[in-house]
């Protein structure tokens, strides 16, 4: 006996931003297995009776180990349940997925992939920004801003962030946003190019804060918070004209 | 009198995948223009008496001119309407967006922005395959394959586009693969390099093609098709072991 588990991106964390297809999955769901981002109202949409079962990863504070996470979705998997497995925003971006697909697999267990709306995308949205423009900005990258033990990872392609012509957003570089700045400005790209930091995309503590790359970095020296955040730079960030 | 315009962007083409803010503003809609990829049982949510207005863009075909697609909208605003503009994916994201909220504030129009579920994020949940890794894919980029005369872009930042680390997805770029497979290889991307095609993604016509860099455009070089296709390449295009 075995169960099946679905994968579900919950989006950036506004409930209506949930697809159809995982309002669906949820309203079904034996277990449903969330993160700390991915809880709160998009939770009402399980069953009374299902357990609801915290894995949290919160930005700022330790977190239960990934390997315990994926042994704990199959050992669930294997009481032959529905189970879902909700993380925040699209699963397989800065999600963790691979590993927990690996678990299951190697316990021959089946599932499926319910994508998710992006926090990246939902930030470009609510601060009526487009990511690409016809001409200028034909390229945007996701990257992440620290490694496994928190750190700028090392080994970043700094040429490519540093391309004024793309759109950059930085998942989870609120920490070390001022090195990243400082590397990129080194490759080249002007301190005054646009950067927008955002907040709790999508929630009622959503918060946009436009600036630049240089002046950002030195707000960011000097501030504390556990909010997660985005931070998006390139041409594009100031667009809008509100 | 002055309408509201809602841009929405209808996911890859699933009517499971759209979200349920979504729904409801198709559900409250006088008017819903639409893009040709963002039609079909998407479109069953509008109400029986809405006008339904094709706008389409359809790869391989001609479009209407954007500027009468963004005349077309401040029209239907100005008629005291609500108004949804539909786009397919995430209508930031290669969308044309730009030009059409530009239109809306000159003519003092009010919109919202609802993000969805950009194609290349439900291409790589439907292989399987998760866009980052630890440690050896901490990049995506997305990148749109042709310019306005349909031609691979002359200005692509092709070493940050063979970064043989980062996980890559190419909009539109079908016709002009083999093109670029060769730009890539020049400046040191493996021929072997992991690669997947993904045509209607999320829709019954959905078709998934794994290959190699090298071998997908040799293949592209000689097959003609106009199914919308996005390629995605890089060492997570394999990781799935089905």
């Amino acid at each position: 006996m075995s169960g099946f588990v679905s994968f579900i991106g919950s989006g950036p964390g506004d409930p209506e931003l949930l697809t159809l297809k995982a309002v669906d999955r949820l309203q079904k769901a034996d277990a449903v297995l969330f993160d700390d981002l991915s809880s709160g109202p998009i939770l009402s949409h399980a069953r009374e009776d299902a357990d609801l079962v915290g894995v949290g990863k919160r930005a700022g504070r330790p977190s239960p180990k990934q390997d315990h996470v994926s042994r704990l979705l199959v050992e669930y998997a294997q009481t032959g349940q529905r189970i879902v497995r909700l993380k925040s925003g699209d699963g397989g971006l800065f999600g963790r997925l691979e590993e927990e697909l690996v678990a299951l697999r190697t316990a021959g267990i089946a599932y499926e992939i319910i994508p998710g709306i992006p926090s990246a995308i939902a930030a470009a949205a609510a601060a009526g920004i487009p990511l690409t423009r016809r001409l200028t900005a034909r390229r945007v990258q996701f990257v992440t801003g620290h490694d496994v033990s928190g750190k700028l990872p090392e080994d970043l392609n700094l040429p490519a962030l540093a391309d004024p012509g793309a759109t950059t957003v930085v998942f989870m570089g609120k920490r070390t946003f001022p090195l990243l700045a400082r590397a990129l400005h080194a490759h080249g790209l002007p301190l005054d190019t646009p950067a927008l930091m955002a907040e709790s995309v999508s929630t009622p503590e959503q918060s946009l804060h436009r600036s630049t790359v240089g002046a950002l970095a030195e707000r960011l020296d000097s501030e504390i918070g556990t909010a997660p955040a985005l931070i998006l730079y390139g041409p594009l960030a100031e667009s809008d004209d509100d």
